[in-house]
This record gives structure tokens, sequence and C-alpha cells, in this order.
């Protein structure tokens, strides 16, 4: 059974019926609504205690009505390392990494597809399709192939080479466009007729930003519901910030947290790719599209994020900002992170870290402050950012000196 | 407090002492023996169930002291998924994958580096080096970084790339070798007394065991504390399946066991790199090297075992058999499992899924049987054996046809 009363415009809040096919409202994203009061009757937090790892120990609090619909690879429950080395190098007290590369696929995108496409096969749906210039191509790929369902993926020719090979060996139709993540939506714009596909486009469907709200119950129950003073997330389409801000409101509803005060959210971009400091900055509610966006971090090269006003609505309530950190020091910042903790940090969580010393220097958070990053993928799929130039050794007449210096 | 009563000769039962530095005895691995009794007598299965999901639930199983020594990144309780289409196309009545491609690094390694270099933080040893030429090395790395101590890797020129650039990511010292992983260990042991390297080589200390033992410890527990009729595993050192004969050998002792019968165990290897099937076949306890070993599964490249014989002593006792399937097919049997059920299936495992197949075939697993196959490493990590030739659409003249074939 499923708890969900109803779908929600997030632009107008008009009311909108559940368990039909939706898309966008008013060219807007949906959310979901459920009826809490009869959740919280029916589970308490502590029983959660007994449930799988997986974020599906959160049932009540995801649409999906039958359990038979659940398409799942065991996503969830990430770790929640503390990370001493990294805090004293920045100043902070405490600071913790979510470890999002031990998902499916390694990467956080898992947990979106897993959502979207148990409540696709709900809906009857068979035939997927998603433009991608990064991780979410191979994850949707992954959920297709565990759904038996056809998907069709259509990426920019720079993705990184790895996300385009993982997207093909799942099975899914993989395409190479030439030009931009804007363009292969278009492509699926015009075909979605012709060729029947669902569009899982972030935020072009309701149900990834329920997924990635897992991130935030989970934070809170591995923190035995009290929740940090700041949360800095990488962000491109921003679902997992605003399914975050989400989650904690349910929780707040239900009763389940301890802690008074929600954490600062801080939403963390490129300086190649900053679509919503300007917005921030500016009192905005809506953010630019960014021309010509460039940054070695796939997943934050998104020119205009659909629920830029969801984003900046819940780091403005939540009494953080929207932050940029330089391009150029993306790739130093993520090895400072995997060679301080040995966590394996992508180059979207190399704005985080970079984001986190900007505000600390800056006073946005104390230095006594609780901070929690999500590591958002694996740096193991960025290749292209990886880059080393390896000492080569000759074993039949070894060099020591190149070895001891 | 440590459960630790003495380490063990594998070739010869000698009784060595715990806790001091130990590598081989006689040229062969050593087991860590437990006092049993008095871990049954501390903790009972149910009460696993209240911990965390990680490894370290097994923590009475495990050999470190102080609680402070553990070295962790959150590994372990990897998700058991039900493979029903590709149980159907096998034929085989019940298949599961155990994910291990959901580790820190994307692999199976992590368990057994996790283990062995809390151990030498216990130990006091802070200089680590290891010869790879696949996962091995990246998690070294990571556990290295994570723990604070120098790292030294060395692997083949053809290496995977991702393999290469993780190790330097994580900051290990990494060099490339102009020969093969024999080659690599080779410089190990010259410069060990030179640069006071510790190796971490398979089996050539005693705790990795002890890691990858857990993947034997969770499948019990995910399974209700009973097992399987058969497991399939993907053999280059062995460590694993081991491990795994080990911890069901130590659960039986325990009591824990619910089912009477322990798993038939099926080592699989490739063609290219058959080191255990011939000694199997004629009734050898040690396998011969193998010459020219080929395998683009690299975990799988290994020309001797170190621990040959008990690795060839678990399958016989379990009345399982060392397998090889065609080295020409691994690929195609890993998109098989990755395109059926959407699990990240690495090469290696490839080889149990053929190995599955040959078992089928030939009667040596009925086709009644639960079965399950242990995925040891994320396909996203061997780019070599991906490479896919993805067509390319033009946005601005979208040829449907190239779409809908």
């Amino acid at each position: 059974m499923s708890y969900v009363t109803h779908l929600e415009g997030a632009i107008d809040g008009a009311r909108l019926p559940a368990h039909t096919v939706q898309t966008l409202h008013e060219g807007r994203p949906i959310w979901v609504r459920y009826d809490l009061g009869a959740v919280g009757a029916s589970v308490k937090r502590d029983s959660l205690r007994d449930r799988e790892p997986t974020m599906w120990r959160y049932r009540e609090l995801l649409p999906v009505r039958d359990d038979a619909n659940i398409v799942s690879l065991g996503e969830g429950m990430t770790p929640l390392l503390d990370c001493p080395r990294l805090a004293a190098r920045l100043g902070v007290a405490r600071l913790q990494i979510k470890d999002e590369s031990q998902l499916p696929t390694g990467s956080f995108k898992s947990r979106g597809q897993a959502a979207a496409i148990s409540m696709a096969k709900e809906l009857g749906i068979t035939r997927l399709a998603i433009p991608t210039a990064g991780n979410a191509g191979g994850a949707m790929a992954a959920y297709a192939a565990r759904a038996g369902m056809e998907a069709y993926v259509f990426m920019p020719r720079d993705t990184p080479v790895v996300n385009q090979l993982e997207a093909a060996f799942f099975g899914a139709k993989t395409f190479l466009v030439n030009g931009l993540i804007t363009d292969c939506a278009k492509i699926i714009g015009e075909g979605r007729e012709r060729l029947g596909w669902f569009d899982l486009s972030t935020l072009k469907e309701p149900y990834r930003i329920e997924g990635k709200k897992t991130m935030g119950l989970e934070l809170a129950e591995q923190l035995g519901w009290s929740l940090p003073d700041a949360i800095f997330y990488p962000t491109g389409g921003g679902t997992g910030l605003i399914g975050m801000w989400k989650a904690f409101a349910e929780l707040e509803a239900l009763g389940w947290l301890d802690s008074a005060d929600r954490p600062k959210m801080f939403s963390c971009q490129s300086s190649g790719c900053a679509s919503l400091p300007p917005a921030f900055e500016s009192g905005e509610r809506f953010a630019a599209p960014v021309e010509n966006a460039h940054t070695v971090a796939s997943g934050l090269r998104v020119p205009r994020a659909i629920g830029d006003f969801m984003i900046l609505d819940a780091v403005r309530e939540s009494g953080g900002r929207a932050l940029a950190v330089d391009e150029d020091r993306l790739v130093e910042w993520s090895s400072l992170g995997a060679q301080a903790e040995g966590i394996s940090i992508c180059p979207e969580d190399g704005a985080c870290i970079g984001g986190l010393d900007l505000a600390l220097q800056n006073g946005w958070v104390s230095r006594d402050d609780h901070v929690v990053i999500f590591n958002t993928g694996a740096a193991q799929k960025y290749i292209e950012t990886m880059q080393a130039d390896l000492p080569e050794v000759d074993h039949t007449s070894i060099d020591w000196s190149l070895i001891e210096r």
C-alpha cells in the first residue's frame, strides 16, 4: 500500500492526481504528498532498526503501492564516515562524508532511478529515455535492465567515457549527440510520441526526488534522529538538495527529529557553471541560464536547472547559501579529500570541499559546527580528470633512486 | 578485545604467536584461530541484527584487539540480489548474486585490505607495499590513506587504466613495471628491508583472509543462517574462497547454522589462466604455475596461487569442482548477466556465469539447486573490455531510422 494522497505542482500548489502518469505541471516539477499522520500511526522510527539496510526501509515514505513493483539493486544506507584529518585541514570541529559512491553503478543517481523506475513499472510504462552528460545514464540503464524495460540514452560526445560505456553495457540503446545535454533533451522531446518514450530527465517526473530524499532520511537515522549544523551538496539539477529538504520537513511533521533546527543547506557549484549564486545574491527566485557552461565535473554541467526555485527556496529557508568555487581547483580539492580520508571523492564533490573552505573563511559556518558533505559518485568513473604520469620501473635493473625519492 | 588464540601454519599446522608481525610460514599462508567457545558465550547470532551494516558487525570473529585500530570505509553487508531472469536463462531454480561491486573502491578487495591494514595499524606498521594487476592496488591505497600510512604500489604496464589511476589518486606512490605481477612482487621482496615495507600481497600476511571471510558470514546471515547448495567464485589468488570456507567452519563450530550441509564450492577460472583444474582433475594438492597466462579478467591473471592447496582442499571437501571456461566468452557472459539483471558484473564474474552454465550442463549442480555467485568488482573499472562503438546522432537533422532500428 501507499500513503501518497496526491501530487502537487511545485510552482503553484495545484493538486494533481496520484497514480497516473505525470511529467511536468506548468513546465515545472511536481511534489509527491503523503498522509503523514497515517504514516506516523503505522510505523515508529525505532522499528526501522530491524529492516534491511536499503533505502526501501523507509517504505512508508516512498510512493510505490505494490511491493512487487519495487525495482531494486540493493541501493541505500551508504556509510556516513568521520573525516577527522580533512576536518583538521579545513579547520572545522566535526566533518562527515556520506559516501554515495558505494551505490549500484557507483553514484547517487541510483536512488532516484530506483524510485522513478519502480513507479514507471507500477504505471505500466515499458520504454524509457534519458538525456545525460554523466552518471544518470548508466544508473537508468542498469535499473531499466533490472526492470526488464527498454532504455534509450542520449549523451553529448564529450560525456566521460566510463558513462558512455556503462550505459551500453547494461543494454541501453545509447547514442552520442553532437551537442549539449539540452540538445539530447530536445531529441527525446521530439521522439516522445513517435517512440513511446517516458522521459526520465531530472525533475521531469515526480519520483526521482522521492528516491533522492532517502539521503536525508538515512542521514537523520544514522545521526540518531538529529541533524548536522550544515550540509554541503554539489548541485547540478539539484534533485538531492530538494529531496533532502523535503525529507527533513516530513521527518519534522512526523515528530521523528530530536534536533530543533534543520541544517543550513549549501549548494555548491563550479565557477564554470554557476547558475545559482547570482540569483541567490540578487534575491531572485529563478536563475538565468549559464552561457558557455564548462566544468570537468560532468554532474555540475547543468546550464539551467528546471527546479532552480525549489533549490533556492530550500537554501534560503535553511539559512544557507548558493556557492561557486574555482573550476580550476575542483580536482585539487577532490584529491585532497581522497588522500586525507581514503574516500573515492568525485570532482563534483571537490566543489563541496572548496565550498566548505570558503564558508569557513567567511564565517557562514562556524568552526565549531558539525558539517556533512555528500560524495555523490565514485572518482574511478572520471578517468579524464584522474590523469597521472606514473613512473616506470625496469625490474631487470631497478633504479632505487626513482622509488625512494 | 580479541578472541584470537594463535596463528597456525596452513601447510603444517604449526602454532605461531598472535599479535606479532607474521608474513608466511614455510613459504605458505597462515590461518588465524579463535576461541570460538568464548565467542559463542559472548554473542548470540540474533543480537547481530542491531549492529551497523558493515563487516565489523562480526567483530568477535575478526582479529583486531583495540577498536581504535579499525580502519574502515564502511565496507560490508553488500546486497544479495535475486536474479530470476538470469536463472531462467541458465536453467536453474534459484540464483542470487552477492554484489561486491558496491564496496569502497568498487571491489571485494576492500574487505581484505580493511582487515589487513587494521591489523598493520595495531602492530605499529606504517609503510605498506603491494604488487597488483587489478583492484587490490586501489583498495590498498584507499585504506592506507584512511589509516594515514605510506603506500607503495607496483603494477604491470598492462594493468587496467582505472586501477592505475585510482592508486595514484589515493596518494600511493605508484609505479608501472615492464613485467608481470611476479616481477612486481620481486621488486617488493628486494626493497623490503631497504624501504621498511610491509608486504600486503595476497595471502602473504594472515589477515586478508579474515576480511574476505566476512563474505561467508554475511551470506549466512542474509539467508537466515542457512547456506545455498552451491557457490560460484572467480578465483585468482583464492583468498575469498578460502575465507568463506573458513567462515562456514567457524559458524558450524558456533552452532549458528541451521542448514546441515555446506555448499559445494566451485572455483571459476579462465582458460587463459587455469591453474587449478589440472591439479583438481589429477588429484594433486598443489598446482603447477601457468605459462603465458592471459585473460581480460585482470583479477584472474594469477599464474601461481600461493594458497593453491587451501583452495583445492576447500573445493574437494565441499564436493565442488575447479572449473575453467572459455576466455573468449568472459565478456559475453558478464554482459549477459548485466543486461538480464542490471548488476555491474565484472569480467571475472563472467567466468562464474559460464562456470554455472558448464556445471548445469554436466549435472555437477542440479537444476533444482539454490546457487549464489559472487560479483567481485564493478564492470565500470574495466573500460578496456567494455569498448562499444556508439552511434552518433546529429541533433540538427535527426536520422530517426538510426534510432528506431
